[in-house]
C-alpha cells in the first residue's frame, strides 16, 4: 500500500449505519423482547414464552448419548470438523422417520441444520433475491418473517377459503418487482394461531404452488405434537404421491428436535429434493461449515433409544394443560372474546373485542394481575391487528393454568370496562392463518 | 384460494435453477472437496486438510464440563433456548482473554458464533450489498470467499508493500456498481500463506480503512499459534491505541475455539463496537435464534480449566511439526521451488515453478507418490495461480512429514522432466498475502 494520510486520534468514528447492507434496514428488534425481559418475576404467570418445559427433556438419555460420543472410538470424530451435510447415522434415522410420515426419500435427501430456523434462513437465502414475494397466512411463525425479512422478501396474504386466484398472486408479486418464490406453511398447530389445516387445503396449496410454479416451504416443527384426531399427511407426503418422486416435488419439509427432544442443541433437518439439497450443503459450507458433531451424535442417540417414549411423555402432559387452558377460557373469557382450539402443539390464539389492544393489555396484565402472554402484532408481517394474543400452554402446569387465565379474564373485563362502549363491539374472530 | 386446475401427476417437475435467488449462481462446489474424498486410503499421507489434530483434543475436560452442564442446576439451561448473544460466563472469559491481547471491551462487546466461519458469513451480510468490494489479500482464506460470495461481493486485491493508493482502491470499487466495505485480513500466520503482517503493515491497513471509511474485518483464527518471536498485536488493539475506545473503533475481531480446544463444537466469537454487535444479535436471531448453549457451557468449563495448558501442549506438537516440515522441504525440493517460513499456525505455501500446475501435480502425486496437499488455485477469488499448492503440518507427526517430503520433492521433480524446459524457469514467489 502506498503512504496514507493517518487521521489523528479520536478524530474518526465509522458511521456504522452508513456501512451497512440495504438488507439490514428490514431487521429490527422485537419489541416482545423488550416487554419479555419483564417476565422473570416468581410471581408472574406466564403463557408468554413458545418453548418446550425444561422438565420433560430427556436429560439422563442426553448424558448417556454424550458419555458414549466421547468415550467410545468415534471420540476424535465428536471433536472435529465434520461433513457439511450431517451425521450420517442420524441422517439415516431421520429417513425412517420420513418414511413414517408417508415419505420416501434417502439419505442424500436430509441436511441437519442448526434448529428449524436455520433451515428457514437457509430457504430465503436461496429462494428470494430482492423483490421476490412470499406467500404466507398471517398471523405466522415470527421467525420466519425475520428469516425472510433478511433477504428482502415481500409477502402476500394466503386465506384458507377465499377465492383468490393463481394470476392475481402472480400479478401482485410481478407489480412488487419479482416472483412469488415459495408458499411457506406450517400445516400443523401452526405457531402461534394452533391450527391445522385439513386435507384439502393442503391440495389447495400444492396447486397454487403448481399454478404459480413456485415452490412450498413446510414448517413441521409440531408436527409430532398431536393430542387427538388422526395425523394427516404432511404436504411433502402429498406432494410425493401425486408427483411420484421427491426429486419431482416441490415442496421442502423442515423438521426440528427442539420441541420434542430439546432446543439448546439446535438440531433440525430439511427434507427436499437432492436439487435443493445440494445447494443447502453448499450454503451450510459458507455460513458454518456444519452443525455441532458432538450435538448430532447426541440427538442420533437419544432418538434411537427415547424418541417414541419421549413423544408419548409430552404428549400427555401438554394434551393435559391444553384442556386445562381451554377449560379455563371457557370458564373465565367474556363474551366477545373468541379463541382457537388446537389439535395439538403449544398455542391458544385469542381474538378481543375490536378496541382492546394486545400490547396495552399486557402492559395492564403484567402490572395488575401478574400474568403474561405475548401480543399478536409481532406475528404480522405488516402492521397488523392488534386486538389479539398468543397464548401458550407448554410451561405451566395445570393450576397456574386455571388462575391464570382467571387473572387474564379479569384483565380483559377491566380492559372493556375503561373503554367506550364501542370496544365491546364483538370482533371477527380472525381469518385463519396457514 | 380460487378454484385452480391441478396438473396431472408425473407432469410437473420445477426448474429449481430458475427458481433459485441471484446469489446462488455465486456458490459453486470446491473442486478441492472432491479431489479431497481420495484422502481417506490409510497409505497416503496426506498434508492436505487445515484441521487440527484430533489427538490434542481436551476430551476429558470436554467430558467434565457437559457433565458438568447436565447435572448441575444449569442442566434445564443446557438443553433450552437461550439468549442470541451467547452464554454470558463464556463470555466474560473472552472479554478476559482479549484483554489479554490488549483489547478492553465488556461482555456487551461479545457475540459468540456458530465457529468464526459464522461471523464471516454474518459479517458479509451484515456489509455486502450487490455490488460492493471487499478488499483482500490473496491467496487467502477459501471459507471467507465462500461466504462474502454469497452476499454477491466483489475483490480488490490488496498487495503489502505497494503504492497504490485509497482513491485507487475507491474509483475501482464505484467502477463495479458498489463501495469498498471492508478490508479482510487474517494477520496472524493466515491460511493459506502462513505469513504475518508486521506491525507497520497493520498500521497501514487501519490507515488505509480510515481513508476508505471502511471497516477491517481481522480472522483471528491462528492468533494463539505462535512458535516463535514475539505477539504483534492484533489489529483491534491498535485500533483502540489510537482512538481511545472499542466504540470508535472500524475493527471488527472474530476469534475461535476451533483451533485451539476443538472445533465440532462449532464455538467462535465477534469482539466489536456495541453498534455491530446489536445488529449482529439481530441477525443470529433471525438465522438460527443460538449457538448450541450446552456447548458453550461446556467451552466455557473447558476454557477455564485447561486453556493456557493447551495451548502449550499444542503449541510444543506442532511446532515442532513445523520444523520437521521446513527441514524436510530444505532437504527435499529442488531448485525452483519456493516456500513461506510461518512464525505459527498450520500452514507452509508452495509456489512451483510457472508451467507446474499444482492441480495436476495433486493427481500425480496421489496416483505415484501417495501424497497428498491442496492445489493453490482455490484460494484466489479469480482464476488465481496454478503454480502453488498449500502444504499443512498440524495432523502428521514428524516421521510421516519427513517421508512426505520427500515424497512431494520426487513427483515435483517428475513433473518438471516431463515438461518443457520451459517449465524449470524459476516462478517469482507469489507475492506476500494478507
Amino acid at each position: 500500500m502506498g503512504p496514507l494520510s493517518s487521521l489523528a486520534a479520536g478524530e474518526t468514528r465509522l458511521d456504522w449505519d452508513s456501512l451497512f447492507a440495504g438488507r439490514i434496514a428490514r431487521m429490527k428488534a422485537s419489541e416482545i423482547r423488550e416487554l419479555l425481559k419483564l417476565l422473570d418475576r416468581p410471581e408472574v404467570i406466564s403463557f408468554a414464552g413458545g418453548i418446550p418445559d425444561p422438565a420433560l427433556f430427556p436429560d439422563a438419555a442426553f448424558r448417556d448419548g454424550l458419555q458414549a460420543a466421547l468415550s467410545g472410538a468415534d471420540r476424535g470424530q465428536a471433536l472435529q470438523y465434520s461433513l457439511s451435510e450431517g451425521y450420517r447415522p442420524l441422517r439415516e434415522w431421520i429417513v425412517g422417520r420420513m418414511a413414517s410420515l408417508g415419505i420416501v426419500c434417502d439419505v442424500d435427501n436430509i441436511m441437519i441444520t442448526s434448529g428449524s430456523q436455520q433451515a428457514l434462513d437457509y430457504l430465503g437465502k436461496l429462494l428470494l433475491s430482492p423483490g421476490d414475494t412470499a406467500l404466507t397466512g398471517w398471523p405466522t411463525y415470527l421467525g420466519a418473517l425475520q428469516a425472510f425479512n433478511a433477504y428482502e422478501a415481500n409477502y402476500d396474504r394466503l386465506v384458507p377459503g377465499d377465492n383468490r386466484s393463481a394470476s392475481a398472486f402472480r400479478d401482485a408479486a410481478e407489480a412488487k418487482g419479482g416472483r412469488a418464490k415459495f408458499i411457506y406453511v406450517s400445516a400443523d398447530f401452526a405457531n402461534p394461531s394452533g391450527e391445522t389445516l385439513d386435507l384439502s387445503e393442503r391440495q389447495r396449496i400444492l396447486a397454487l404452488a403448481d399454478a404459480l410454479d413456485c415452490a412450498v416451504i413446510e414448517d413441521a416443527a409440531y408436527q409430532s405434537l398431536r393430542y387427538e384426531g388422526e395425523e394427516i399427511a404432511p404436504l411433502l407426503a402429498l406432494d410425493i404421491a401425486r408427483c411420484g418422486s421427491i426429486e419431482k416435488a416441490r415442496t421442502i419439509y423442515c423438521g426440528s428436535f427442539s420441541k420434542t427432544l430439546a432446543p439448546g442443541l439446535r438440531v433440525g433437518w430439511v427434507c427436499a429434493p437432492k436439487a435443493v439439497i445440494g445447494r443447502l450443503v453448499l450454503m451450510k459450507q459458507a455460513s458454518d461449515l456444519h452443525s455441532a458433531t458432538l450435538n448430532q451424535m447426541a440427538v442420533d442417540h437419544v432418538a434411537r433409544t427415547v424418541f417414541d417414549a419421549q413423544i408419548s411423555r409430552i404428549v400427555a402432559t401438554y394434551g393435559a394443560r391444553r384442556d386445562a387452558m381451554l377449560k379455563a377460557l371457557s370458564a373465565h373469557m367474556p363474551q366477545g372474546v373468541h379463541w382457537t382450539r388446537p389439535a395439538g402443539g403449544m398455542f391458544i390464539w385469542l381474538t378481543l373485542p375490536e378496541a382492546i389492544d394486545g400490547a396495552e393489555l399486557l402492559a395492564q396484565s403484567l402490572q395488575r394481575e401478574q400474568v403474561a402472554f405475548v401480543p399478536g402484532r409481532a406475528f404480522y408481517p405488516d402492521a397488523g391487528r392488534g386486538n389479539a394474543i398468543r397464548l401458550s400452554f407448554s410451561c405451566a402446569d395445570e393450576g397456574p393454568i386455571a388462575e391464570g387465565i382467571a387473572r387474564l379474564g379479569r384483565s380483559i373485563r377491566r380492559a372493556m370496562d375503561a373503554a367506550t362502549p364501542a370496544a365491546w363491539k364483538t370482533s371477527e374472530p380472525c381469518a385463519r392463518s396457514l
